[in-house]
């Protein structure tokens, strides 16, 4: 398959203009020259631009942080799961732009320590570390004095889910293929979830609330 | 207990710039005038600016949806459940402001069709309907050919969490403290599931990628 600019722009559905600013970027490779500005692409553009689309709506990534995935995914001596940690840790929360609050690096230190006592292995660079501490900062900073036990409940859910989720990434196909499915399986299905959460909570009150008048 | 506005601030850690602005858009109640320009302020205009404060700062209300809720509270010939509801909903997405497009009206008619089919009972009205649709929209747009089943797995999970969340929720108390639980409940927890997952999903990976080279 040999295509103008036009023709893979109408295939993957991004714009002329987006994909002219991904090659001057260089997150998607230059096709092969045919005449004075004018080139060749292919089957391996088509797919860069999907990959790097996901990454950039889905993941709401940057320009730097795509390249960072796009770099990891081309050091074929990077094993897959350092791979997959490059995509997912860029997905944020970002790091610290100020000194944290005393009360987020306490948050944190708890959270570190709660999860030692889980035997999770997380690498101390995880953002979700920070992100789980950010929610126990906001729960006491409304005066209710909790510790990162009120989350236990949704760990051992939140872990069974992952377990399937991981299993079910293609493993021997091109790392670009089993980080796309990451990243849009961690995002889509994040919001999916959340969604579903709300309704079940729906049909659980009703069926709990629905003649609990007041007064 | 009798205080002051300062002290209301003081305890509440609401400014008072900001207590002055509720009390104007009659988010809180007005308190005992004591002298010109001056009033006292009790126990329920603590828990009041309490509940302004999770609405606001916890499910990012506005000032209209907060007073919505606060209605649906003071309504008290309104069951619990819709009062729930009301809060709930509130919390967004928000109302179409555009006709949407034809991608969109189909996924919200597949996963209308496939609520149904699960049997769980939804209002029509819920923005959760929309949400999960504009979800299967981002998949689809992608150019993967997905239907609502692809949500199964996650609804299992979400309904099973969703359960024992409401059976926690107060009862017999005020309803402007069940709201006030609900509300933190869906927000914080939405958060915490999330970084749960992901940590889950990161040591789930590094034992089944860890070793995985490419080449």
């Amino acid at each position: 398959m040999s295509m103008r600019i036009s023709e893979l722009s109408r295939q993957s559905g991004v714009p002329v203009a987006t994909i002219k600013y991904y090659l001057r970027e260089g997150l998607v490779p230059p096709g092969t020259p045919t005449a004075r500005n004018q080139a060749d692409y292919g089957e391996e553009h088509l797919r860069r631009l999907r990959l790097v689309r996901v990454l950039a709506d889905v993941g709401g990534l940057g320009i730097a942080a795509i390249r960072d995935v796009l770099a990891a995914i081309g050091d074929e001596s990077m094993p897959l799961h350092d791979v997959l940690g490059v995509a997912q840790y860029a997905l944020g929360p970002p790091p610290d732009a100020a000194p944290p609050a005393p009360d987020v690096l306490a948050a944190r230190a708890d959270v570190d320590a709660w999860l030692r006592a889980m035997t999770w292995q997380v690498s101390p660079e995880s953002p979700s570390r920070r992100a789980l501490a950010d929610v126990l900062v906001g729960v006491r900073r409304l005066g209710l004095p909790a510790g990162p036990e009120i989350f236990a409940p949704y760990a051992g859910v939140a872990d069974e889910l992952a377990r399937g989720e991981v299993a079910a990434l293609p493993a021997d196909g091109p790392a670009a293929e089993t980080v796309e499915w990451q990243v849009v399986g961690t995002v889509v299905f994040e919001a999916a979830f959340a969604a579903l959460r709300r309704m079940a909570q729906e049909r659980h009150s009703a069926t709990r609330f629905r003649r609990t008048r007041r007064g």
